[in-house]
């Protein structure tokens, strides 16, 4: 069994420039970087000395590892056209089943990194999670290793827990991130919105820690009716805020429907 | 004017422990605690070592400042009952007006510590955003001078601004904690809840740096049905995590309605 040794990047997003970032730092060689848009190929290939692409036919098939990081319904447009069938294919996605590949290539897995990547933004990538599936044995084993060079955190994850580890991501990202747009809006222009930055840390620290069962606490769960008529009130005129107050409220005070 | 050199606590849960831990740190005397459950005034006294008492006839009147940390409904009890006219009275709620002491005292104040406690969990008063307000100019003065004994941030905030201030602290840690809950609900037992920490830590630290209104992402902002669907369906079982999902994501694709 050998060892994956260079890679090429198909997709040139947030996750495709992080994936590259580390890659230079790990000296791992990545040959080429194709986009169908040719200046987002060539923005990322050069800052990271990777020749760029947006001709498919001209991707070069003796690379160990083709990485596909692009959106969902990119990747079903490439299962149709794409055929690499003796290299080792991987998508990025947190839904994607691995069959999503499988006319591309008789080798195929997932390396889903969880977290989320804004192109900017450094990441400790040592810390990161990194979900690894692959078609067959071997397969798996050589990208378990890949992602060990990546990663102290890599977890043989099938499609199916995947996804449910992806939606409890939508919970954890995406709407802890509307949650404090709420929070920003109701504080108003008053006070800083970082006043709240000691608040928001030490209640994920609790959370993660003593368990977030352990860790509710509020008007809600103490029945403070008058408090609750208070806050209500000071809502009105921010819709969406008073609409997740009630249901979070009802959803926190009613542990029975649970 | 003088300073606050002597404080006696009146309550005995999370914050007032909080409060008797730092002034331990600090070298503030304190001189009393007092709850009517005398059980609850001694854990407390006997730990700090400090004079514990349930009756209030016993209160020493000659402290620099008396601190009631009790829930609101208390403090409305005790500006019927209580009675110290010469000297500083501070509570420490986020919700109940400064007039909610006016009876026990002609010098009062708010002194409202932003942070969630939990009694054996140690905080950093350093960070921790601390309001203040008093009846006068000189009691004002006098309070934030104390504060700054405990805390690097201190901030003089009205009733009004303080309540918003709640509400917002609301949202930022009471229904983070229940979303977290619904997340580890999601993930179920397959994997373990600690896999999400690194995503949270950043999820919060990007809001915080480039405002949670830039940071959004996700299914319902990409209009991505195919995935909304696949999630509606994995939520089948957990009726309160699909309310939740189906609200979050009209109000995500929605911003119109915001």
């Amino acid at each position: 069994m050998g060892e994956i040794a260079n890679i090429i990047l198909i997709g040139s997003g947030n996750v495709a420039t992080h994936i590259a970032r580390v890659c230079k730092e790990k000296n791992i060689n990545v040959l080429q970087v194709y986009s169908p848009h040719i200046e987002n190929a060539r923005a990322l290939g050069e800052h990271f000395n990777i020749e760029a692409l947006n001709d498919i036919n001209n991707l070069n098939k003796s690379a160990d590892l083709y990485i596909i990081a692009v959106k969902d319904d990119a990747i079903a447009e490439l299962n149709q056209t794409l055929r690499i069938p003796d290299k080792i294919v991987v998508h990025t996605s947190g839904t994607s089943d691995i069959e999503a590949l499988k006319d591309i290539s008789g080798k195929t897995g997932v390396f889903y990194p969880l977290q989320t990547f804004t192109k900017n933004r450094p990441v400790v990538w040592q810390d990161i999670p990194l979900c690894i599936e692959g078609s067959d044995t071997e397969t798996k084993e050589l990208l378990v290793s890949f992602a060990k060079k990546f990663s102290g955190s890599v977890l043989e994850i099938d499609s199916q827990r995947r996804r449910k580890l992806h939606l409890s991501a939508v919970f954890a990202n995406n709407f802890i991130n509307f949650l404090l747009r709420e929070s920003k809006d109701v504080l108003g222009s008053d006070l800083p919105f970082s006043i709240l930055y000691p608040l928001v840390m030490e209640t994920v620290k609790k959370a993660f820690e003593i368990g977030p069962e352990n860790a509710q606490t509020g008007p809600a769960l103490r029945g403070d009716q008058k408090t609750i008529e208070a806050h209500l009130k000071l809502l009105n005129d921010n819709p969406s805020a008073k609409e997740l107050y009630t249901l979070f409220n009802s959803l926190i005070s009613n542990p029975a429907d649970r």
